[in-house]
């Protein structure tokens, strides 16, 4: 029988050997790591480059992930495997053909948004939801057939379940929490977590204090007690974790997130002008060497240890495997 | 036992449904074809694009290879493996973390050089030949060390020698013929051909009529004649075919592989004023179905089975087998 197992679908760290460690503390099996936010084609080659190096310095704490596989060889040989992923289809540019091209180089999954209207759909902080794009309808199908995941976390209601109705594959919203918990726009309400989990779609839970309820003072018992309403409602095996974990970044980052290069101002997203930066994480949830507390707080609301093994890394295991090769 | 593999180690023929199909009708196994000549990192990766839609679309004909036992999945599936390389270092520009990044896409092979001066070493038109660079150093030790195949067709003699030597794994010079035979630009002199050969290295020859003795008008006899005294010389193991075949391309391509973005000034390269274009191939060998015509030729002048059998495929199969992988 396969050990239990740790996956975060998403975080995006200031990569370094320290969190590398701290993963491996954590035992982390698998980690989904953001590479774009605004990125173009070239610049997010950079970034995949320079986890080249991060994989050629630390190969005992980190390697690539590509295949569900390659985390039980991870857990097999006391490593993290690393799964690439976009916020923004801005390194897909304009042309369809890189979507395979990226999926090579190893992106597993896609946000056909961040927070703004793309060629593709409509972000979660836009007036207006139009829905996916004619772009968007062929990008979802070539990614479909490569195995690139359909990522809807910062995306819009209506462009979301467009979405998960589109795709010949379940999608996925990797990092947010139900809207019903706490109204952040970046949450989802019921009929959007609704259509990506009864299309077999995953929902991560966030961890960032911006979408839990009391933000940073946000305790360990609601956040586990609102996965176990979550998993009474739409199936345990359709839920795990996606952090959101920003660690150690400079608050310059969280800036570029917001803005890149499409705004001359300063939008402050979910923060604000006397809190632009990123905020204190929970007490409970520091970094990589917490999942611990997470397992703990789930089990203490009364969820099965089958729940809680699927909730922390094995409903990801089986959705990566059944969704990043090409379509049969 | 393997069936005899057939394996042509350069090809850049005007890509078509009829192209693949001769290529079957010819029984080749293997392709190595050329996606680069002067483009950019951005423009070689359309190139990768153009050529998963050729995947996309004629999958009973061809498939993608990446390791020598492509080869024997394309074989036995009645379907030709095509790998890729590039005759010019321009698709890693002046970056060495691009190298990596072609060859998870799929590039096998590269030349430091293309004719002339580059970031790595020196074309075999240059007036000066100042060896392999600061840069090409560091780049060769990089495409050994994930498998990425240096290949000096079009560099010169000092540069290919210092290449073959300094490299840790084996080169190749994947289309020319010896310079002895005849003495073009472009032709490889005996120091040159034992550097790389006594390094493990291979001599794919060429079909391109430049190349020839007589050019277009040369026998097969006489090719044939030219392949057998070059097996005496420095082993049969060592060879190979790299036809050079540039079939159905307009003569603008062959403008296009002259000057490139370089030049402003129309450069004839092997040809000339009254000659610009393509030439035409020998009768002998028109196109993929004619492989069939040297293999008779070279057992005609009294080459062995197994001597045939490497040069026709099995000698860049064991080459691929062992140089396209991570350094062990």
């Amino acid at each position: 029988m396969k050990n239990s197992l740790r996956i975060d679908c998403l975080q995006y760290a200031n990569w370094s050997e320290k969190v590398f460690r701290q993963m491996r503390q954590g035992r982390v099996d698998a980690v989904h790591v953001t590479i774009a936010y605004h990125e173009t084609f070239r610049e997010t080659v950079l970034n995949f480059e320079k986890w080249n190096r991060w994989f050629e310095r630390f190969p005992d704490l980190i390697m690539k992930g590509l295949t569900a596989s390659d985390i039980d060889r991870a857990q097999q040989t006391d490593r993290t495997a690393i799964f690439f992923g976009f916020q923004n289809p801005s390194p897909i540019e304009d042309d369809i053909g890189l979507v395979e091209i990226v999926h090579t180089l190893g992106a597993r999954f896609m946000q056909l948004t961040y927070n703004n209207q793309s060629l593709l759909a409509t972000g979660c902080y836009e007036n207006e939801d139009t829905g996916i794009t004619r772009m968007g309808r062929q990008v979802i199908r070539e990614m479909n057939r490569v195995g690139l995941v359909v990522d809807m976390s910062h995306s819009a209601d209506r462009s979301t379940i467009e979405a998960a109705d589109l795709s010949q594959r379940p999608i996925a919203i990797t990092h947010a929490n139900p809207h019903e918990w706490v109204p952040a726009l970046r949450n989802k309400k019921d009929d959007v977590i609704r259509a990506v989990t009864s299309n077999g779609g995953m929902l991560g839970f966030s961890l960032y204090p911006h979408h839990l309820k009391d933000k940073s003072d946000c305790t360990l018992e609601s956040f586990c007690e609102m996965v176990a309403r979550t998993a009474d409602r739409f199936g345990t095996e359709h839920l795990g974790i996606g952090s959101d974990l920003c660690q150690d970044q400079p608050d310059s980052v969280v800036e570029w997130m917001r803005t890149g290069r499409w705004s001359k101002d300063i939008d402050y997203g979910e923060g604000s002008a006397s809190a632009p930066g990123f905020p204190d994480m929970p007490a409970w949830f520091r970094d990589n060497r917490d999942f611990g507390n997470i397992e703990k707080g789930l089990r203490d609301v009364g969820m099965s240890e089958d729940e809680v093994a699927g909730i922390m890394g094995g409903n990801w295991y089986r959705f990566f495997a059944d969704n990043f090769g090409g379509q049969r």
